[in-house]
């Protein structure tokens, strides 16, 4: 039986064999629920970059600049990290760079796999349909928040292997946490999270609904792939 | 309120400020156990080494000498990382040199702090009076499974902030993870564990009695506490 294995933090990526795994890497406050929506509203792609500088550069070159430090949009780019930024029309078919704290990190550590997907809430059913298509062994990455595991991200974990159980052999000790966590969370993700310390911090910068919108279920139907330093849609097979 | 903070694997300890805290060391399966059995029957002290070289060392020099590699006694040494051996009247008095896989990183690993204790079931009340009585900001650190986090380690961390609950204020989202995983548990800590890696990697190396030993509560009453490379029992004051 294939595996699935969690990784809480992208320090503890050394501690895991990605070579020929599926990786999915999981921010959902709020970098991978603002890729999924910024490619379900029809952007064209997403360059993911970890440094400030580098995504101004990106920004000086004529992309759409996201940027995210602590929270908080930096001064002087077109749009932070609220998910509601990335449902303008006038972004439809536009490549936008982005740099954030964990999320961006998490995708840049997680190179030597066979293949790199994101996951947020907003697109689980179709990435779990993804996944259960392919047969690689699957690593999730948690973005975590300056290196330490976090309860949501840690809860989304969980709720992939929710959905995959039965058809995965659950391989370390943090997918188990994962998995025992999720199945404690799921009647109410939003009051389950009141306790977390990074939804504090994000209810003291007053962006209680991007979080609620962060923990909705299946907004898109897409699936962003990391290939070669940029994200755009898998190749989702239409069923027959 | 002073704080409690958990730390699930040695290779996060740069992720947490240990100045001025109090750090409690935890590796159940066996590492910490054995060090409570140690100096509770009697030992004079252990001397916790990283490598094994060290230890062989400390063996020629004249020390009983105990090593432990992949859950198995390296050939050659006094003593493995069986609780068991650790009670056995011939060694009161004596001093032990020991190196573990996961458990001797964590403290070497956590010099910075004020104050070095090591945890297990086996000392649980103690180490909550102990606690109780200072005033510090408490680290709890997992010496977890070959960096990555594991169930035992974490499951008594929240052990712990169950014991203070409600006197510590529980700071990073590894705690209350920790915390709800025991709540979860702590019904049946030998079955919950049975879907652990750990606890199925001893199990296939025949020691089940070892990690029975290991989930009992308060066998002894002894506080170790590493100082300049050496573990003892702290000075633990009696009550008035």
């Amino acid at each position: 039986m294939r595996s699935v294995e969690v990784c809480v933090s992208p320090d503890l990526i050394p501690c895991h064999e990605l070579e020929g795994k599926i990786v999915v890497v999981i921010d959902i406050l709020r970098a991978t629920s603002c890729m999924v929506t910024g490619l379900g509203e029809g952007l064209a792609g997403i360059i993911p970059v970890e440094k400030l500088e580098e995504c101004q550069k990106l920004k000086d070159k004529g992309y759409i600049a996201a940027a995210e430090r602590d929270g908080k949009k930096v001064e002087g780019f077109d749009i932070g990290n609220s998910p509601f930024s990335y449902q303008d029309s006038a972004l439809k078919g536009k490549w936008v760079a982005v740099t954030t704290t964990n999320g961006t990190r998490a995708l840049v550590h997680s190179l030597k796999a066979k293949e790199i997907l994101v996951g947020a809430f907003l697109n689980r059913s179709a990435l779990v349909k993804y996944l259960l298509n392919k047969e690689e062994d699957i690593v999730l990455v948690c973005a975590g928040w300056k290196g330490q595991l976090n309860l949501e991200d840690t809860l989304f974990a969980g709720a992939l292997i929710d959905s995959m159980y039965g058809t995965v052999e659950i391989k370390n000790d943090s997918s188990l946490t994962a998995y025992y966590l999720y199945e404690r969370a799921k009647e109410d993700l939003f009051a389950f999270l009141g306790n977390s310390s990074h939804f504090n911090r994000l209810k003291g910068l007053g962006i209680e609904d991007d979080v609620k919108f962060c923990l909705k279920e299946d907004m898109y139907d897409v699936v962003p792939q990391f290939v070669e330093g940029k994200l755009t849609c898998a190749l989702v097979e239409i069923d027959k």
